[in-house]
């Protein structure tokens, strides 16, 4: 499948009649169910109930949903963005796509505004969908011919508003016949990996193998695969990463058994506030995520549990960070500055 | 509590009027309920379906399972042998208990086999429940006070004839007072963690919090944890241990963050005929186990999956292993081998 046929495989958000159209993740892979969001607070429902998400992506959904709040004018616009920022707090593309939002309402007359704030989410997404192809252009060109590539969580087409960062590598590879063989980690608790990864990487003909989170090990020590790419949630000036919990191990992993660890996001996700992961806010998440599948305990009543979202992983392990500016090495400070500021 | 009613807190088999009730392990934590085998067919389905499993505990009732065809005769105890060793792969003290069986076979005359294998299943079931409580007291000894423990899978009540062997180090640790805090790694795909060690343990009265695997490299990377203890299924002459898939994980984790990691289990797990863990049959299980979660399918329809029982931990990454024989360290090759000979 070619990369421009990867980009409407799978439409997760769309604009139609006014409403925001979100395709609702947690239903996946077994039900494709939009949800039609119609104001501001149906929007951060859907961040915030994980129906929609994905750093890139959550940043897109927010803009829309202030559009949503446009007709109402710039007060209604301001509270639509104060809500909506409050949905997740550690991807900062939400935070940015937000002072873009911000920006516009201060730039915009009253009567404009409804209209503006459309025009700058689309612009958002449409820079987002063209960011995730310059980023499979970069990142397919590390990996070597054939190459066996580990992913975790969905940093894919279900994750922005294109081909997805870390998925962009694989699907740009695949188009281009080299041969890819991909493993997902399923990414417990919520499996975005065994109910969006491999489900979106199936559907456009890749060759895609589910692993327990607990199995990656054995991919690592069998020498089974070449080349670990994630996306990214936050990542700070130095180059140290948020992203869904279990990527920091899949790092360590790598660096144990001399493989190479890729980072794709867009420049989005490059926060140059934070100077340290230390500095990044975790989200931790309800203990039903984990002691409870399908609406089924699986876990005995009253367990304490623990349950972060995200976790960071260190620069030092990050073989190099690809962005739709090209491809940042370390030392990240600067080659993340220069890529912020092409 | 004290380790003398942890070890009656729960009973994972029991023989009673000729049949072996086997605690069925899939049903925990929602329901308690048990099987009655009748013969060494049932023993084996039950060994092959996980209703029973723990690498001590399926020696346990292999013996059991050959005792039930004790009379009709030393062929038929031979073939219940033959088909009980055929279950599982991984674990050697399946091989090592039925190895005890055959030899009380060919030492018994035929009209007093039945009570014979009986007598030897239940020497098996109480020489494993001394090995626990001596692994119980060598490990415990090993931790600080206040330890905070990470465990995987379960080596516990419900995986020997005992207080477990893992969970012997925490029960024990525990009954003296010394105030640990254990993190269970829920073990995905079978959720051991979640449904089996959490629960004895809280039943138990300790402080269990459980964490998604993909979390625990936020525990070692925070600082929140003191030591790791499991289980083993095998363990080779030269210490490489097999174990629930995802140990080799946290040994690595353990590596790169300093952190001792302890491996407890009985001799009867450690196979001399092995010489390393490269030799150690692991166990494929069906795609199922991963893709579908109490009835409901978690991944789409058709995917690959690649889903190892147990990984191999090598004897480097392992700071010791506890026996029942005491506490053996590198170089494995002699420690194992003079804690064979005692």
């Amino acid at each position: 499948m070619s990369v421009a046929s990867v980009e409407t495989s799978v439409i997760p958000i769309r604009w139609e009649d006014g409403a925001l159209h979100i395709l609702d993740q947690r239903r996946l892979p077994n039900e494709e169910v939009e949800l039609a969001c119609r104001n501001p607070e149906d929007v951060a429902e859907a961040i915030r109930t994980l129906a929609v998400r994905g750093a890139p992506l959550i940043g897109i959904a927010a803009a829309y949903g202030t559009a949503l709040a446009g007709p109402f004018g710039p007060a209604a616009a301001r509270r639509a963005a104060v809500l909506l920022g409050s949905t997740r707090p550690t991807a900062v593309n939400l935070m940015w796509a937000l002072a873009r939002v911000e920006k516009r309402i201060a730039a915009t007359t009253p009567d404009e505004l409804a209209e503006a704030l459309l025009a700058e989410a689309r612009a958002i997404h449409e820079e987002d969908a063209a960011a995730c192809r310059r980023i499979g252009e970069y990142g397919a060109a590390l990996l070597p011919p054939g190459a066996r590539v580990l992913t975790h969580c969905n940093a894919g087409i279900l994750a922005t508003g294109g081909i997805g960062t870390a998925t962009a590598v694989l699907y740009t590879a695949h188009a281009r016949g080299t041969g890819i063989k991909v493993y997902a980690g399923e990414t417990r608790p919520l499996l975005q990996g065994a109910r969006l990864t491999a489900w979106e990487l199936s559907r456009a003909g890749l060759d895609v193998t589910l692993v327990p989170d607990t199995a990656t090990g054995t991919l690592f020590s069998k020498g089974m695969i070449d080349v670990v790419v994630t996306g990214a949630d936050r990542i700070a000036a130095n180059g140290d990463a948020a992203n869904k919990v279990g990527t920091s191990t899949l790092a360590v992993l790598a660096e144990a058994y001399g493989i190479p660890f890729y980072i794709a996001a867009p420049r989005s996700t490059v926060d140059p506030g934070t100077p340290d992961g230390a500095r990044i806010p975790i989200e931790e998440r309800a203990a039903e995520e984990v002691t409870t599948i399908a609406g089924r305990r699986v876990a005995p009543e009253g367990i304490r549990v623990f349950n972060p979202a995200f976790d960071v992983t260190l620069a030092h392990r990050i073989a190099a960070i690809v962005t739709e500016a090209g491809v940042c090495r370390a030392p990240y400070e600067k080659s993340l500055a220069a890529a912020l500021a092409v």
